[in-house]
């Protein structure tokens, strides 16, 4: 099964597509797309959208695991990220992935067997579990993989510890 | 000129289409799109978007006009409408079109004068200025054409006095 898993965000998208077979990982590809905060908004999820797009083409994952995200601080910036997140799941959808969505405490439980993990100890695990020699970079590349691992303990049957 | 007006939303996001000819309004094609509250969010963001895009492609208008959103309630909420709002500027964007923002503070004043003029009276506005014989139904349809007729007033020259 090779899973994408998404970290939505209109400056900074973060990206990780791992190969999960017989309860191990190898990852496949990793990464951010970035985009400039003096073009339009448009522009930004154009740009998302199409290279969302162009990866999917190029290492064609079958299944989307993405974040979902709750705010309590900004209502403008919840909408702002909102745009970003609607356009990684268009991007998903027209490419035909199947997409699962999973909480924060869904995602840290998955990966640490503790709900309230903090950041650093996910990224830790996912430098461990996809036996890479440093924790990818920005936030958003580990977490987005930490959604592809996530994904694929729930779906591959190996459900989390709680 | 023509215009196309969106009032995006997940379950209804409303359009209208006006042609803008030396200060006379022609409404052109308006209604709404609605999709399935009981279908998987992605596949309704793509009802959305090809709807949208179908939309364009039959009345080719060369502008669009979509309402800046602010929600001081739910951030949830707030995502969701995001999502669906991301989805508009992208289908919008994707098919060439030329897009303007507009806060509900500057829709209301275009169309009535008064910043604070409530929904109906806006709506009345939306009637008379396009020679309806009554209100466009739902309220997203009607919040479109004054987001259209909008930018008609701010692109054309002709300023509201506030």
């Amino acid at each position: 099964m090779r899973i994408m898993g998404i970290d939505p965000g209109y400056a900074i998208m973060g990206y990780g597509i791992v190969e999960y077979k017989g309860s191990r990982f190898t990852p496949i590809a990793y990464g951010s797309i970035t985009t400039d905060a003096h073009t339009p908004n448009e522009e930004r999820l154009m740009v998302l959208y199409d290279e969302l797009t162009r990866i999917i083409e190029e290492y064609k994952p079958e299944e989307a695991s993405i974040e979902e995200l709750f705010y309590n601080t900004n209502a403008t910036t919840a909408i702002m990220v909102g745009e970003a997140r609607g356009t990684a799941l268009l991007a998903c959808a027209k490419a035909g992935l199947r997409i699962s969505e999973y909480t924060p405490l869904q995602i840290k439980s998955s990966l640490t067997g503790y709900g309230r993990a903090d950041k650093k100890q996910v990224q830790t695990m996912v430098k461990m579990i996809l036996n890479l020699s440093e924790v990818p970079k920005p936030d958003d590349t580990a977490d987005a993989l930490a959604a592809a691992i996530c994904h694929a303990h729930h779906a591959g049957g190996r459900m989390p510890r709680l």
